[in-house]
């Protein structure tokens, strides 16, 4: 949950001056989003949502993740899309803060995702794939394949007061999925981080994707193996066959994936998992106990990470490998 | 901030189903209040407010609280209204918690109110006052006089850690407020909690008040002096008359004040100081740093208390004594 900077009316009043939004009625701190601060904004107009940027989102992204929100939304992807101001801007500064207003997405997230929510989001994902091909906009993944191994030197030692030996299993780990890791894969703009939160469902339909602020350039098939880390695994840990099934064949109606890709999958899932264990196990390590972050469990990922390790080929996600 | 209890969308569907309000299509946690999880609620039939209470509010409280609102609603107080259920219910149950739905209120509290801000809100105190007289329902003050000695017991030594000498300070003063605490006034139910984030304006007016949780019976005017604690010192600690001014005017606008209520507002005052002092007090002692809980700082109601103990009389309040 998130509201790091507050607003007041009056410089919500001002920000407002400049966008053709009617008069303010209400405006709330929603408990959601861990990067951001986001409100509800209510106007004579309708509903918005106003995103203020923190810190831990570079400024000189945010020009990337805009425009990559208002392309989508061009080509027919449902997602929030940034309102111009008159002056034709989708960004602004508001209480010190980068600023933006974006258009309310109905819907709501899955907690507790089932074999259709997961085929959907496979379809959805390389809608995205498809959609952001022709988008102009280039970003480096700054938690790529590259940045796992100063991540893990970063967590060190101190790793093993999650679990005794975890640094040397992940060091052990790390070296094997960078001597693994594809490199001619195609590659494009990706999502990283289609998590249940970021994915709304409406009357039992997937209604748009939400928050772009991990969005960047990397393996396409990355993401699909993201998307089975983050949604195909079972609350006692188990990986789901027939979710993953159903989330590949949603991906691969909207997307070919080529026998290059699908030989990856297991090698991009472990290092899905390797990334996601080590982001959370250094929150763990580091952020105080008494900040506003809600710390994530590292040892689910290690979980998972160690099903990948033990996955022998794409068959064991649920591929048809008949058809494949 | 806070949404202690998450829910599921079919959780909250089953729950929709025993209410006439269409569709849903969204819902997200709010970030405010301190003792309830709330969810803004979209459906097909507007906006509304979906409250989910904690542990802290006592269950046979409830039927209290949703009562008064309507009680109120009913005399033309701009509150948030209990939806009613088709079965004519206004209290249902939602993942393991009691919860009800209000109509949603739109307007925004004030960050740093005025002098117009002041006089508005104690003419909405008396409001209250007068359209609650006709309410059945009856509930003690938990937190009343009677109260005071027992919680500043428990704080005890501990309170020194905020400041040296602070125990001793408190029981000398509380000592003097409970000899000279008056026992005639007239009484009813008070808001007992009129804070700024609890007052809603919208484009200069008054739009509504909300969160009627520590509503209770007790002294009248004694509400009047936890407003003028709440909302009529600056920043840097000074009282401002002429906020003050305004707001008793306000107040009296709307029902008068007699000269024994008058003549008590500044012992009035002085226990509205050590009630919030005392609570902020408990929790600062008590409450693990990496609560969910923000914690608020007692100092601040200790420079009230000693402000209040200076003061001669409610002139010094910006009571016009002319008119008194």
């Amino acid at each position: 949950m998130a509201v790091y900077t507050d607003v007041t009316e009056p410089q919500l009043s001002a920000f407002l001056a400049d966008y053709d939004l009617g008069e303010l009625l209400s405006y709330k701190g929603i408990a959601e989003g861990v990067e951001n601060s986001n409100f509800l904004l209510r106007t004579t107009a309708g509903t918005f949502i106003l995103t203020l940027y923190e810190k831990r989102v570079a400024k000189g992204d945010l020009p990337f993740f805009v425009g990559l929100m208002r392309h989508l939304a061009a080509r027919g992807l449902s997602c929030p899309q940034p309102v111009e101001s008159r002056k034709g801007e989708t960004l602004g500064e508001l209480a010190g803060r980068p600023g933006a207003i974006f258009t309310f997405l109905e819907g709501m997230w899955t907690r507790r995702p089932g074999v259709a929510e997961c085929r959907a989001v496979g379809g959805a994902l390389a809608g995205l794939h498809a959609a952001a091909a022709d988008f102009a906009g280039r970003r480096p993944n700054a938690l790529s394949v590259a940045a796992w191994g100063p991540l893990a030197a970063q967590c060190g030692e101190a790793s093993d007061r999650v679990e005794p030996g975890l640094f040397a299993e992940i060091r052990r780990d790390l070296a094997e999925i960078e001597a693994l890791w594809p490199q001619d894969l195609p590659s494009g703009i990706i999502h990283a981080d289609l998590f249940p939160d970021n994915v709304f469902f409406l009357q039992g339909e997937l209604s748009g994707l939400i928050d772009f602020y991990f969005a960047c350039d990397d393996i396409l098939a990355y993401d699909l193996a993201i998307c089975l880390c983050a949604w195909c695994f079972e609350g006692d840990g188990a990986f789901n066959v027939t979710k993953g099934r159903a989330m590949i064949e949603g991906y691969r109606a909207r997307r070919a994936l080529s026998p290059a890709e699908i030989a990856a999958l297991p090698i991009l899932a472990r290092g899905a998992a390797m990334r996601f264990l080590l982001t959370r196990l250094y929150d763990w390590l580091t952020v105080p106990d008494d900040s506003f972050v809600t710390k994530k469990d590292p040892k689910e990922y290690l979980r998972k990470l160690r099903f990948h390790r033990s996955v022998a080929s794409a068959a064991d996600y649920g591929l048809d490998t008949e058809r494949a």
